[in-house]
């Protein structure tokens, strides 16, 4: 017998600020071709609120404010919410309680294993001192929304891979401790390079809000054209327009590849067929960065049009907006609280579910004591 | 303006097993006269049964029957559940929210500095590799459990001083954090050192399970006198009778100490008029600890006769045992529930509780956009 298992995805972002360019080309662009590809039963996309703040405890603030901001970006670029859940995590208590239940499966070395925390602490500046429990338990909270959803797929950068690795073996320690209970869940990472990671205007790794070096879904047409032109780098080398270039790890040519089609080339600029043409110039010398700039520019407000247009038209509705995420959550508050009595009851916790208990604590009483464990 | 606030006392056991002689000095005789007293608003006696799988992951069903023992013993010793509110831990999801929030504000260092972490980790046995994640961070559960309660006064041994500082630390970061929300308890000692508590029949400092040193509220007489007579510790000076003995240290008097009155002398020992004149001859020489011994087997027994018979009535009516489980569980639910709302509301992060948000974003998304953190 061979039933088929849905097919359930699990993404989210921690709205802890609006989504850039990087989010684009790194998930939510393939977001949207996986909840059009009729692939996945169920698609949900959870707005982590709680895990932003496990390191932002003093600022709730901050993302109260990044909700909207965050659920805007994702209509704006076309996540149909008829397709996919959007939810946010604060109002799904069963993670809070499946998060308490898995700490009891996990030690604390395994955790301070886990090389993305590792990575993360040191990234955020954490001392010895000053982490936050909350923060060093978030890969078991991760667990709790992954498998909380039963999700089957949750498509990651290979950075997370160890947390979908810690999810993995909850999930296994659960079901051998309780019996067949959760869904053993599988990373679904990037196929291509460019999809994976874009850099910072600045050719930094990567678009961070403090580092200011990011095109925001929501930049207006004159906050490119200055991130662009002031300051993104292009090849240090290349001194005067009729010297030789490099296009590699040349931030223009970065995000041409990965924004950039032969169609915007008969459009903006028809002297090259194709990005190969424009680059070979490049790289003999005679192209000025200028125009290369110019050109990026006009790509990418070609990228960005349509999704401020469609922005714009969510912004005037935010009653509308407001609506799809209180449906969103409570749809996936049902979702995960059937998860949760399926935990307790596995786990013989559902102490008031029904009163079987009377009958078995009467038997129980009817034994004799034992003395000893 | 002085407010008198409500007197809230919050206390519990976790079920790994039936309370013995020990709690019953330690605590239940208190909270039996505490109940009776009149000084307090609200009494809960909580079974803390998700503590109790923190260490006992592997085996619920352990939990699942002690529950319906623990609570036997309360209604045994003079619990009265009008009085008193009886309630199961693991069915108060709000305790598993608030402990997820707490995690925020309290750092590892600072829970791995915790003495009693430190003392139970040390006598259960863990070692680096093998402690619980749930364990670890279970001084922040019990921070939850106090304060969804509003306790005020939280009766504990001296040494569970430390969690009710941690609870006080985590009170003082919240209100600091979020606005005057959590109450601050007080830790309330026992008052006199045979309170404190009772050692093992074999002089063992703790009565525990494993040593097969207690005697069990449960217990009939022909285990008591088994415990007493055949593993009970005197004094190893005191051969013959004639010789003087040693009344300190010699755990039969301990448990005259904590157990005899004058009554029990015209009654049983009417060589003596009290506690001290039996101790005087013991220590001259020419009292015998098998004298001895009966007359604390008498005692215990018109200590455990009207226990017994109490626990005998209910175990007749087990249906009526989890009725009142069931009440006191519901009523306990309704007030942990209106504490992590205000939690939520102080946390601003209450998103669906009404519409009111809908206005704020409104405003937010009117004003430009902040580029930088």
């Amino acid at each position: 017998m061979n039933i088929k298992k849905k097919q359930i995805i699990l993404t989210g972002d921690r709205p802890t600020g609006r989504l850039h360019l990087g989010h684009y080309v790194g998930s939510l662009k393939r977001r949207v071709e996986l909840q059009n590809s009729g692939l996945f039963d169920e698609i949900y996309i959870l707005i982590a609120d709680d895990q932003a703040l496990t390191d932002n405890a003093d600022n709730p603030g901050k993302i109260r404010d990044n909700i909207i901001n965050v659920v805007l970006d994702y209509l704006s670029v076309g996540i149909n919410p008829d397709k996919v859940t959007i939810c946010v995590q604060s109002a799904l208590p069963a993670l809070h309680s499946l998060t308490f239940y898995y700490m009891n499966l996990v030690t604390t070395a395994r955790v301070s294993r886990n090389p993305t925390v590792k990575a993360e602490i040191q990234m955020r500046g954490f001392v010895d001192e000053g982490l936050p429990v909350g923060f060093f338990v978030y890969p078991i909270s991760q667990a709790a929304d992954i498998t909380a959803f039963d999700a089957t797929v949750v498509p990651v950068g290979e950075d997370q891979l160890p947390m979908i690795e810690q999810t993995r073996e909850i999930v296994e320690k659960f079901n051998k401790t309780y019996g067949e209970t959760l869904v053993l869940p599988k990373a679904m990472i990037p196929e291509s390079e460019t999809q994976r990671r874009l850099p910072g205007v600045d050719g930094k790794a990567k678009m961070s809000k403090s580092l200011d070096n990011c095109i925001y879904l929501s930049d207006d047409t004159k906050t490119v054209k200055k991130q662009i032109n002031g300051k993104m780098f292009t090849d240090p080398t290349h001194l005067r327009i009729e010297d030789p270039g490099h296009t590699e790890g040349n931030v223009v040519f970065t995000y041409l590849d990965a924004f950039c089609t032969d169609d915007h080339f008969r459009e903006y600029l028809p002297d090259y067929k194709n990005l190969e043409e424009m680059k070979d110039h490049y790289r003999r010398g005679g192209l000025g960065d200028g125009t290369c700039k110019k050109f990026l520019i006009n790509v990418l407000e070609e990228t960005l049009n349509p999704i401020r247009a469609e922005r714009a038209k969510w912004e005037a509705r935010i009653d509308v907006v407001y609506d799809i995420l209180l449906a969103g959550t409570a749809k996936a508050r049902e979702t995960t609280d059937a998860t949760l009595a399926r935990v307790q009851k596995s786990m013989r916790i559902n102490y008031f579910s029904d009163r079987h208990i009377v009958n078995e604590w009467d038997e129980l009483l009817k034994r004799p004591m034992n003395r000893e464990k």
